[in-house]
């Protein structure tokens, strides 16, 4: 059934399309883009399309990017000898939040999921080994999920890195920090036993 | 700090714009809409923009339409004696999807509210006393919500179209259909008493 003018209509539908964004999100979205002054979704447009047109692979990193390369491997600031590989964009931004970490980055674009049909060559591979057989590289950070296809996918590449004579290592597991030991899980409580570390 | 190259970060900023939409969903619908297929923010972005264009409020009811009079306003079959007085364009499309409704609507862009600054000069009323003029309209149902508000606005509009010879009603207050009696709070309860009918 057909309640609103078409256009309202297409917009409230396009605005479903969007993951986590039901039909009632959807409806809100669109009255609110079209009740708020004009360049609101002016402006939205038009950062969906400068971001679409713009943006591509990092040819080094696999990162998202303007530039090629992107700014973290153009940065002359940064580390050489250390990649930490990631599954996805957002955990660039993840990691550099933390700000522990000066080295370049390594986005696969996904994990090794069999039951979704990821194998190893869907996966931003070949151009880490490129990357790694300069000899420039000495340790590799795989920081890749803690869940099953995460840890599949560091078991894979720690298989393939590690005869190159490269140090791999792998993010700790263990209590977020901040959380209670009442409701952590025993997987984690258990991996955070097995990680102690003396006390300084 | 700038995470990400600037396009998505300016994609990510205007999508935290929208209400309800905090900077994690806001990063995720970022790229989500990177990931997919283009025409998937192409589509977002046409429909934003010609909604934006092509909507306009209805000269008749105030509605948002991309016709003038709206498809309501314009419909031959719908019964021209009762308006129903609502506060929104999304309140519309409710009671159309409830179906009872065979009149015209009238949108008044808001409810009376001295807290907000809002008065009845703010909202679509002067129209709606021009549509009652022509002595057509022989009842205005008022669905402003069941709220201060939309009640304070009820009487309000009450008392300028009652002196008018046309019957003013309001939407019934009771239990929501399939609710439980036990959660219904007090005053919805004491309403619905009120308005306690007989069994046929």
């Amino acid at each position: 059934m057909n309640y609103y003018a078409k256009p309202v209509a297409r917009l409230i539908d396009e605005l479903g399309k969007l993951p986590g964004i039901g039909p009632k999100t959807a409806q809100r979205l669109a009255f609110h883009l079209l009740h708020a002054p004009p360049e609101v979704a002016a402006n939205l447009a038009k950062a969906m399309q400068e971001a679409r047109n713009a943006i591509h692979h990092c040819s080094l990193c696999g990162n998202l990017t303007d530039v090629d390369p992107c700014f973290i491997c153009g940065d002359e600031r940064r580390r050489r000898d250390s990649i930490c590989v990631v599954e996805r964009p957002r955990d660039v931004a993840s990691m550099e939040k933390a700000r522990g970490f000066r080295g370049l980055y390594h986005v696969l674009h996904g994990a090794i999921s069999p039951m979704e049909g990821v194998g190893p060559e869907q996966l931003n591979i070949r151009n880490l080994l490129k990357r790694l057989s300069g000899g420039e590289v000495k340790e590799v950070i795989l920081a890749t999920n803690p869940n099953v296809e995460g840890d599949a996918t560091a078991l894979y590449l720690s298989g393939l890195i590690r005869p190159l004579g490269i140090r791999v290592t792998r993010l700790a597991h263990g209590l977020p920090v901040g959380a209670d030991l009442e409701y952590a899980d025993e997987v984690t409580l258990g991996r955070a036993l097995e990680g102690r570390q003396e006390m300084k």
